[in-house]
Formats: structure tokens, sequence, C-alpha cells
């Protein structure tokens, strides 16, 4: 089979009809499918129903000395700050537990850079006139809803296979206004890169010209391999110390995609000049967070151990999935070259940068025929990726049997925006 | 048994005596006691060991649709909605629900005033040259603790048996840079007042200056008789909009002396326009609270009249612990006439002021034997009560055998700050 960019145009208008037809048929079968958002599926979430047997009505729902059903504990349970502090390989002091949900962490360390400042002998950002970010893209479109919220300047960083690209990262931290940067350092959404050492190296050795620049260190992936052993990966809290930046990194975590979404544990992991700051602040805004949930955690994960042979069992539902997804893309799209994407091993995406141009046709086609993407640009700064070429497929939500018709939808529709590109006159 | 005030030096001097070796005493039994926080007592929690049977591994974990294990439904179970819709007399598309607290709801709201504005076409905060706001006092340290981290300037407004003096109220928010006001409207924190129909009327008709000014209408206590039947109260939310106030307003409310402290479900209440603001900038923070830790809630508690049940087996507890205080100081203190006290029949606390002068040393002879109260001022903004004579006991956290002992030391410890003062040439 010939690549679309090796054939004439008339054959290329054949390609069209055929594709069309195709098109109209899948189109035609009325089907509803969501590859948007990473949501684990119905089956993952029941590898954890056990977990609703530990705590009973006669339990013991003390732990640590705690009655974890009353206030208290704002750095919640000593037994989950070290479950979390062993996940990440920091210290249980570094970690403070949060609710169901790092986004909420995150958007917190950031809202109180805003209102308090970051406590370096800097001031609010709210009272700087301009802040500026660092978006390595493709990324996480909540990550630059957040930072678009705030009205922060977003700078995108193109990322390469070690990461971001560091050149760039290295030139643009010389404006002191550039007050941090985006980082999913394992299995990187979408692209589901890991950085390398080299790359975790120069980050943790910036000099950045802000002295309050925060290093925001997304590990939501951590130990979410499906289709390879566990890759142990760098403590960012060290590496930065060894540094100098001790304070210039937050790391986060949670259980989302270990246990239930939206009813997990989270954490951040920081230094101890931070974790001084943000507990003063924290005080004022909560009591703690459910430490009933906490103990839950770790009494069904027990330790790193237990979380990561329960990551296998997620591995075993999730790697046919992604299994298909490669196999789909290889199968219609490798021969006639019109995108490439990445072979991830681990995370929740896999990365499609289609020819320059169709993405969001691509997107739109998907829609009307009843699958649903995550939104075209999404992985992008404001939405709007300059190539219209990434496209961010999740395949965890739909049980495999309506994956490889989700596939047919996706591949046909590509082409379908592709031919009509390449022959429209 | 005569008044201090009667009493002639002579008197005094020789009651010191005698009261000073009942301290010696008491401090001498190595006491450790703490009355200082509004923590329900292990048997209040106990009641709710049959909420933890209510989830387990075979259980249906869906409702309204919603697999609740997952994520999505920013606010919230649509059933735990109706919950607290029917609680707090409001309509479900009014609710919000949040994660186990309502203090950082609270927070939320006032932070997203200072990052982001209250969306009425008004600055955000942080461009201000001046907050001020308004405190009900002795009121709620943790309100006070908000709006000190945010720098706001507050304006003490006396109590009264009707709720905050509103006179004075009407007068301070002719200025707009008056914000804003904390209310504790049933079972005021830490007075026990119920807010007045009148008070409600004038509050929901008050027509500030400013624009953006945001009532909060914190109704912990909506459902928390001790020593009554369950009281209705005014739903602000209608009482505003019949003001044209409709915007003005954020209600909150918590399940945490309901079932568990910090491990329940909490929510605010708010207008249409408001929900819909709320909702667009909760979105950036979060994908949805812990619908799990709603599910069980909803199924455990049921409906209001479920709630109400629950509440009268918590006031079977903490009826007597109340009892046990008021008798002790109608006792011991009454007549020698140092003190007045609230007779709440409602809330968490007892309000008792002293003379003048006499509630820090006070505070401070409990501590030192072995019994800690709220620090003294910590009722008023900046922690500093202008008349050194309110004092917060929570008498809740202790078993009511130890209730006595701790009320003796604090009869104990007022008598002896009252005659040191009242002897001191």
């Amino acid at each position: 089979m010939k690549a679309y960019a090796d054939r004439t145009l008339a054959e290329l208008l054949e390609e069209l009809k055929q594709v069309q037809a195709r098109y109209d048929a899948l189109k035609g079968m009325g089907m509803s499918l969501n590859m948007a958002r990473g949501k684990p599926g119905t089956e993952q979430l029941d590898l954890n129903r056990p977990m609703m047997d530990i705590l009973k009505s006669d339990s013991d729902y003390t732990c640590d000395g705690i009655d974890v059903r009353n206030y208290g504990n704002l750095e919640g349970l000593p037994a989950c700050q070290r479950l979390f502090a062993e996940i990440l390989g920091v210290k249980p002091e570094n970690i403070f537990v949060g609710g169901s949900a790092s986004l909420t962490l995150m958007y917190d360390v950031i809202s109180k850079c805003y209102t308090h400042g970051r406590g370096l002998g800097c001031e609010p950002w709210c009272r700087l006139e301009k802040v500026r970010w660092l978006c390595p893209a493709p990324g996480y479109d909540r990550h630059f809803s957040i930072s678009e919220s705030f009205g922060m300047e977003m700078v995108t960083i193109p990322m390469t296979p070690q990461g971001p690209d560091m050149d760039l990262v290295e030139e643009l931290i010389r404006d002191p206004s550039v007050k941090g940067m985006w980082c999913v350092p394992k299995y990187s959404n979408p692209d589901g890169i890991v950085y390398s050492d080299e790359t975790v190296r120069r980050i943790a050795a910036m000099k950045p010209a802000a002295p309050d620049f925060l290093l925001m260190w997304d590990n939501a992936y951590c130990v979410h391999e499906f289709a390879s052993e566990y890759r142990p990966f760098p403590d960012i809290l060290s590496a930065c110390a060894e540094n100098g930046n001790a304070d210039m990194v937050f790391e986060f975590a949670s259980t989302s995609k270990i246990t239930f979404p939206g009813a997990g544990v989270s954490c951040f992991a920081c230094s101890e000049n931070n974790m001084a700051r943000m507990k003063k602040l924290l005080n004022v805004q909560m009591i703690s967070y459910n430490k009933v949930n906490q103990l839950l955690h770790v009494r069904y994960l027990k330790d790193k151990e237990g979380v990561l042979a329960l990551m296998r069992r997620h591995a075993e539902i999730l790697g046919p999935k992604f299994k298909c997804v490669l196999e789909s893309l290889e199968k219609e799209i490798a021969p006639v070259g019109i995108a490439t994407w990445e072979k991830p091993v681990g995370g929740y995406f896999v990365s499609v940068n289609t020819m320059p141009g169709i993405a969001m046709a691509t997107w739109q086609l998907c829609k009307d025929a009843g699958l649903t993407l995550t939104k075209a640009g999404a992985t992008y700064p404001y939405g709007k990726d300059p190539k219209d070429s990434n496209m961010r497929i999740a395949p965890s939500l739909p049980p495999v049997e309506q994956l490889e018709k989700a596939m047919e939808i996706y591949c046909v529709s590509m082409k379908l925006a592709a031919l009509r590109k390449l022959t429209a006159v």
C-alpha cells in the first residue's frame, strides 16, 4: 500500500470515495463511545471492591494513636504519609496528605502563590504585572486551565523524546517573570514519555532568575506501568536539594488511578521550608482531610509492594486496550503515512501526531460518528495546537470489545480528514 | 453566700486563701482534660459505626445513574444535593457538595473573591487597597483566621441576644470597602444564640454600598439541638432573593458533627448566578469531590428526618454534658456574681463572660492545672477581647464523668483569678 503522500490526485480521489463510504457506514451504526478522558474502566474499579469490606462497624478506627474519625492531624495520618513517602522515595515528613484530588492540591499551591506569595521574600503574584509559565506540550489540559484561570502567560515548550526541550527552558528561565513549569515526568500526559536522567538532572539544576520559581512535578503516573515492569524514577526532592534548589519543587501524586478516581487520597511532597509555610497557610483552610479514607487506603494498599501488585492487575486490564489502539494505528494508519505516534508502556494515553492541519477535522468527524475524543488542541496552552496535529487517545474507559470499533471510527475519520485536505484544490 | 462584689477586702483575702488551697489541690491531681475545641466525643462517633457496614464489596455503587467510584459530577451526587437541600430548605440546584469540610468551602469562596473577584462586575479583592469585614463577636476563631490570613481589616460587631447589632451593621455597610460579614445564625459559636426573625429580616434586606458584599451564612449547627425539639430556621437564600439580594449570600453546612468530623460531607448553597460562576471557577480546581463518601452518607442518613433522628441520639449524649457545665456554673459561680453566661439549647459551646480583665488569667490557671480551654481572646478578631472577659467552653469531648472535675478546675480558676484581681492593691 502506498502512503498518501506518494499517491496521485486521481488515486487520492478514489481512496476518498471509499473512505467516505466506510465513514458513512460507521456513522450509520449510531454508536456512542468515549475515549476523551483518562477514566479507568469499570473492570478496574471492580478490582478494588474488596477495599470496601475493610472498615466495618466493629473495626478499630485508631491508627498511630489517632481516632481517624475525629478532627485533627492537618498533614494527614502518619501511616498515610509513610505510604506516599515510600512510593515517592522521600521522607514521611516531606508528605502532606490531601483529599481525593492532586489537582486540587496543585491548584491550592498556585492559588496561594497569588494570594500570599511563595514565602521566599517575594511578593504575592497577584501584585505582579505579569506571570509567565512554562508549559511542555503536548501536555495536560487541566494544568493549562489552572494557568489560564490565574491569567498566566503560558509559553509552550516542545516535548522531545527525553522530555521538555531543556535548551529552551534554560534560556527562558533567565526572565524573572517566568515563575514556574508544569511537568509530568513519568509517562507524560499525553505522550507517555519518561523524562531521561539527563533531563531530570538539568531540571533539578536550573538557576531561574525568579527566586520564587515553582517546579510543579505532577507524578500522576509514577507507578502506572501497563506494558512493562515497574520502572523506578528519580527522587526530584533530593535532586533539587543537591543543587541548592530544595524549595523550588512541589511533587504531587494520588491514588485516583490506583483505587477510585475522585474517591482516593492524594499528596504533595516538598522541602521542610515549603512544608512549614504550607501548613501555616493550610491550617487556615482546613482542619484535616478525610482520615477515615486515608486509613482505608493504608489498610488496603499496605505498602509500595502492595501498590505495585495492584498496579500489575490494572495492567492486565489496560495492556490489551493499549495494544488494540496501537495495533489499529499500525494496521490502518502506518501504511498511509498520515500520522506518527508514541508507543507508551505506562500512563493513560496514546499521543498521535497527524499530518498538520487535520487534527480538529478528525476530532469533529469522530464526534459526528459517535466517538468522543479529547478535543483537538486541548493538549496545548489556550487549546491552540499551532500545527493542528496532536490528538490524545484515552483507551481506558471503554470495554476492549468496543475499542476496536472506536479505533475503526478514529482511523477512518483521520483518513477522511487527510484525504479531504490532500484533494482540496 | 455573698457576691464577691459585696464582700470586704478581709473577706476576699480569706476567700482567696481557701480558693488557692482548692486550686493547688486540683492542680496536684495532675489531670489532663480538653474542652478547647468543639470535637464530638467518642460515644458520639460510635453512634455512626453502623454507617461503615453500608458499602461493601458487593454493593451497588451507582446512584442517579452515576458510578460514584469514577470521575465526574463536579457539584456532587444529585441524591446528596437533594439531602442537603431538604435540610437547608433550598432547591437541589442551589447546592454544591464539597469534601469533608465546610471550612474549606468557605475559605475557597473567599479566596476566589481575592484572585478572581465575585463576578458582579467588580475587581478581584487582591487589587483593592483595603477590604473591611464585619465580625460579630464573640465569634468563631477559624472564621477570623481566614479574614486575617487574607489581610482583611476586621470590625467587631457586638452580639446581642437577637444576633449581631444590626444598627451598627446597617451603619457600617454604607462603606463600600466593607465587603462581607460572618454569621453563624443558629446556635452561634460560641454564644448559642439563635438570630431572631427580625435580625434575619434586616440582614436579608441590607443594602450594602459594596455591590460585591458577601454574606457568609455558616449554618454549622442547623440541626444541632441538644436540649430542645428541632427548631426550624429561615431560608436565607429566599429571604435575600425577596429583597433583590439573591447573589449576596453563600450558606454553608456539613455533616461533621452529624457523622464523622473531618470525614463527612459538606456543602454550600447559593443563587443560580453564584452557582454558575463558582462551578466555572471550581471546575479548574477539581473534577469532583468524593462521591463514594457522598453515597455512603445518602444511604445512611436517608433524608432530613433520618438526620433529625440521629441528632436526637447525639442530644442524649450531649445534653447531660451541657447540663453538667451549666449546673456547675450555677452552683459555684452564680452565687459570687463574677460571670454571666448563655444557656444554649443547641450548638457546641457555652459562652461565659467573666468580670472584665480575668479571662486570660483564668485560662492560664486552667491550663496550668491540666484543663485546656479555647484560648481567651480567640472569640474576638485578632485574638483580642477588649474586655478580657469572654471564654468559650466546649463540653463535647470529655466523658461526662470527667466534666465535673473539669468544671471544678474551671470554676476554682475563675474564682482565683477574680479574687487576685479584686484584692490587688
